[in-house]
């Protein structure tokens, strides 16, 4: 099995680290990563300014390649122009902290696993709920289980597997779920402060306005000690809405 | 009505000014736009930089605020620190380029609206179908309508209209149609070149691979002369393949 991994902390973060060391006992990696952090990226590309390839050592061995780009950039050129050919399977993180409900839109980790799915290979994205993660191993066998799975039994087409796990020890996790995407949400606030030479700046803060409470959503899941799997896609019609939209009577043919 | 108005081209563009002009026909406007072009930013947000606020001016009068971030900034600080109330209506455009099929994901004009619609705004984005428009005057009536319709109806909460108008005169339109988000894709490509000293660097460049073929799918509604309405939201969890995975039966109470 051939696995392209990526992530949006960056090629020398410590979940990128673990995935790799997971992966690599079950294939073949090649770790393709943005140079810096790219939280928060969301599925930007880098049209306007070209992109460098740069191989990544460490600990004086060769560990992949480090992009000056997005990590849907990662994916792009990874598997056009590094790999040259599909991997079997794409695997972004682990990510530090949740991507569960809106988080998911924002999520740099999560598009580089999107990307891999528009390009019709397999994809899955990895998470511990942590900005300050301790818990890696769990997550990585969690991801190597899904792996595998997702090898055997394939993905469907322009489907991404999200999957969140709790920064807790193997022993304290309460099981796995497969879930949706939760509806809770961010109470953006700026702060402001005043730079040396009298102007304004703004900090973006917020908390996150927890409103889900079952068990099958992501975000209610793992705040209940459980790992959750959501399949999600980039079909964003709104289809439930397309009727109360057409009984506007906007539509025309001249 | 009030309506902020942001777009992902930068303040200084040809399509905020159309759009402005349309808006304040039938409303009060504030203009909240990114100082430079983030075309291709996705949903990016802002965290690890502060943001300022700019006043824009143009022609002598104030056009605005430039901020020095993406569009779903623009939004998030619009109307948290500069209107520091929910407008009526939030409207992203009129952007240089189709946000139609594969685009809706990497597009930052659509993801300002779908940020308005996340903080419980209702919400547009439009664009004209070429990335050097001439026609933004047919789109700018285009969207004044559907500002109407949207402060007379409503939206359903959670969705966005997605709308694209193709770059003509406006008699050689044929129609609007609501539609859904099609599955045309890029098949991508980096040019490879080589710098003066001697490095390789690579330039993203690409087709568009159109494979949409009904009249109800924005993609194809825009190349037949059609304006495109497709209502989108930011659920992407991928309800059809659920019992999908479920059947892999990897869920586990411990």
């Amino acid at each position: 099995m051939k696995i392209l991994i990526s992530n949006d902390d960056g090629i020398s973060s410590k979940g990128i680290q673990y995935l790799a060391k997971y992966m690599k006992e079950i294939g073949d990696v090649i770790v393709v990563a943005p140079i810096s952090e790219q939280s928060a990226i969301g599925h930007a590309i880098t049209m306007k300014i070209p992109l460098r390839i740069n191989e990544y050592f460490r600990d004086g061995e060769k560990f992949g390649y480090a992009i000056d780009g997005t990590p849907a950039d990662c994916i792009k050129i990874g598997i056009t122009k590094i790999l040259k050919s599909k991997p079997d399977l794409v695997i972004s993180g682990i990510n530090n902290g949740s991507n569960t409900a809106i988080n998911i839109i924002y999520s740099g980790t999560v598009s580089a696993a999107r990307e891999a799915a528009i390009m019709d290979v397999p994809a899955i994205s990895i998470s511990v709920t942590n900005h300050s993660a301790v818990n890696y191993d769990y997550a990585g066998k969690v991801a190597q289980m899904l792996a595998k799975k997702v090898y055997e039994n394939g993905l469907p087409q322009d489907t991404v597997l999200n999957v969140n796990v709790p920064d807790l020890p193997e022993e304290q996790i309460k099981g796995i779920v497969i879930t949706r995407q939760g509806k809770s949400k961010w109470d953006d606030t700026y702060e402001e402060r005043i730079d040396p030479y009298g102007k304004n700046y703004f900090w973006l803060t917020g908390n996150l306005m927890e409103v889900d409470d079952k068990l099958d959503i992501d975000q209610f899941a793992i705040k209940n000690s459980y790992v959750s799997i959501t399949p999600i896609h980039f079909d964003l019609t709104d289809y439930k809405t397309l009727d109360i939209i057409k009984s506007w009577n906007i539509e025309k043919h001249f």
